[in-house]
């Protein structure tokens, strides 16, 4: 196996237990530091010069760079990307009804995989090493994750009016691929929401997902009005629903659930369930903003998302980052609200148990997987250097990733990426653009209930 | 005069009446076009190719870019980029008493001028062409202007414990910078704010700038409990102070100004005033959100503003637009508020407006004043390009600025300074941050009431 010394720098390093908003320090960064790599995993984390360099070590010189674990996007539609821009200034029912829903019915499988290729560039540039998708012709998106070296969970996006013969073909997706790309893809199932399945639906989702051993990525409770409907159909919110109908049985990821009632987040205490936030989506949408510090208080697990680039326009985790830092004090009307060290938690360690990989990916620790991003901390915005983890919250951004490893694996250097072909995917997007903007009057994947 | 020629790029242009959330139109952005600059004016924009080419003009290549107004920094304190990232997570009086006021008493002149460097060359990068300064030692902070090449309306802060004679001071600083290097510098009163002046200083200011014929750029009701002071203390609220004491006879910029009462809206659509916004300090103290919808309704001029650093992290007008867009949209909670058209309104020709040079600012026009700023559009965050206006408010960000020009004269090119050496900057700057991040208690520039 290869191995790789990134030599001289800084290092963020997480405290054993997890920052709270109550006063928990900051996440220690370490200066002047080298990681060793040996074949996918961190084997050392030293001060500079102090590791033993073994023959036919690569070194990388990384002076100044200040050394984060790759980020985990816990909730997105990759392919969405080729609809950026599309749909603006346009309330939620409109954009699903007059917009997404019908450009959605004009994809083939190979516009996905562009899209995947696309949204997965940006991604790696922006630091990211593991993303939740949630879409379909999900072959299509494996095989732009097999060859972009990035990790992914992936689930194919199905409603409920497209039945149990459509949700057995989401399975045989999930066995092509369960363990693929040399272990970096895992497959669940994709339910796209209660309100577009019923309870029926998800029972029988439960139920194969328990048979199969997976588990369930859905969106909840996105908007109050989405649980006024369920209380006014059912007489259950989402949430109870989900627990109702056996999916909160296997671990489960909410997209969003910026309204669960307090019932529902003691059940969600209760179960292997943890929450993606997205809150550029949410403000742009006017939404609202989720009850980030109260799920944690509680113990749920929250990491950070993207969502589609049609609503969020970018997939930019650090934004996401410095937004959860922001709203969470406006809400608060406090700026003692999500501290530097509690959102630093929940973009690094939040993401990684969110996907259910708290043990071995989200922090940089030796016996971790090596999924290491190197940022540039010699911007003038970062200058001076006081607090190098406030300058990580609020003047770092995505530009500033100059180097991804993801399972010891070198996939951008100096932003110059190693395994996609960006030009040739700018050039195959651009292509389908014409086509993909037609809207066919009645023609949609779905309907949004109003 | 140097003639130079911008070659084929995409130009932002707004229609003659200004955008308000009432459904008004996208400004356009024309393709493909040449920008003729002669001395310090635009003198023509056309179709790439169409304007004839006089001798010994320059061209700058510009294909794929596009073209926009250097963005207008409304209120800012430049040399606070010295106190990044020292007081985070803290609540605004522990903010001022216990952080940047006891810091402030350890400036130097010499310090004030390698932070307003930095900053200054910070805002280039950013794409700022003009910035609205409220700080003190300003006879260093108006070399840097001059150095840097950006414009500048320079008001020297001054506390009512200060007393005339520091005003009469900071006169004689009006009187040796108005209309300083080539006329890019105009100086105003800078009076801190009603409740560290009290009603007989800015009383005195007030007929002090009339006297002498210059503006008053000072903060208005930041926060609701300023307001709540106020009225107890004088019965009236800070905006009500300003029209009693003759300050609002003349042009003035009020710093921020989140709480207005509906009779304050009404003498500020009354007076020459105009309102700076910094989304990300608001965010960031906890301290609500300033009406700016009802503002621009009645016909005050907004426009944005980085804040301090110690506060805002960045100097970064891209990063408050978009800040702008989505909390504006939150607060409504409608994602039909403050659309793409509006915010750009308020990002170009809001800022113009605020600082009174709406007349030659603000615009791309030919016969305005040619601060012009190039902006890279290949970012994968955005492509594809379906709305280039969507791209730039909620894709394009800062760090895609390429070229910048003021008055004509280049400032970057390929973010490279032409005016400021930014490793001599870093290196004054970092050799004097030991001496400044000392607190001596009890030392302090003004106290902050609580």
């Amino acid at each position: 196996m290869a191995r790789l010394l990134i030599r001289n720098c800084d290092v963020l390093r997480f405290p054993a237990s997890p920052a709270l908003s109550s006063g928990a320090g900051l996440p220690v960064i370490d200066l002047g530091q080298d990681i060793l790599v040996d074949g996918q995993k961190i084997q050392a984390i030293a001060p500079t010069g102090t590791i033993p360099l073994a023959p036919e070590t690569e070194v990388l010189e990384a002076e100044g760079m200040l050394a984060v674990p790759g980020m985990v996007n816990t909730h997105a539609h990759v392919p969405m990307v080729l609809f950026r821009g599309v749909a603006e200034d346009v309330v939620l029912d409109e954009w699903f009804n007059n917009y997404i829903w019908p450009l959605e019915s004009n994809l083939t499988p190979e516009d996905v995989y562009w899209g995947a290729q696309l949204g997965l560039a940006e991604m790696i540039e922006n630091g990211i090493t593991y993303v939740a998708d949630h879409y379909f012709y999900m072959d299509e998106v494996a095989q732009a994750v097999q060859q972009a070296g990035i990790r992914a969970n992936l689930a194919w996006a199905v409603f409920g009016h497209e039945g149990p013969a459509k949700l057995e073909q989401t399975i045989e997706f999930i066995q092509r691929w369960q363990g693929g790309a040399d272990g970096r893809i895992t497959t669940w199932l994709g339910p796209h929401a209660p309100y577009t399945t019923g309870p029926d639906f998800l029972r029988l989702c439960a139920r194969r997902a328990r048979e199969i051993g997976v588990g369930i990525h859905i969106h909840v409770s996105e908007t109050s009005a989405q649980v006024e409907l369920s209380l006014k159909e059912y007489g259950i919110t989402p949430v109870q629903m989900l627990l109702e109908t056996g999916v909160l049985d296997v671990p489960t990821i909410f997209g969003h659930c910026l309204y669960p009632s307090p019932a529902d987040i003691d059940i969600m205490a209760d179960h292997p369930c943890g929450v993606s936030q997205a809150p550029k989506t949410y403000l742009k949408a006017g939404m609202g903003l989720g009850p980030v510090v109260t799920l944690r208080q509680r113990g749920i697990p929250v990491g950070l998302a993207s969502d589609g680039a049609a609503s969020n326009n970018t997939l930019d985790l650090y934004e996401q980052m410095r937004l959860t830092a922001l709203t969470q004090k406006h809400q608060a009307h406090d700026a003692r609200a999500m501290t530097i060290a509690e959102v630093l938690e929940i973009a690094y360690r939040g993401g990684a148990q969110v996907v259910r990989r708290a043990d071995d990916l989200g922090e940089l620790e030796p016996g971790r997987q090596a999924d290491i991003v190197l940022l540039r901390q010699d911007s003038l915005s970062a200058t001076p250097r006081y607090q190098p983890a406030a300058n990580l919250v609020y003047s770092i951004c995505a530009r500033d990733v100059d180097t991804v490893l993801c399972a010891g694996k070198l996939l951008l250097r100096h932003r110059q990426h190693l395994t996609l072909d960006k030009e040739r995917i700018k050039q195959e997007v651009n292509a389908r653009l014409e086509r993909l903007v037609q809207r066919v009057p009645g023609r949609r994947i779905a309907v949004y209930p109003t």
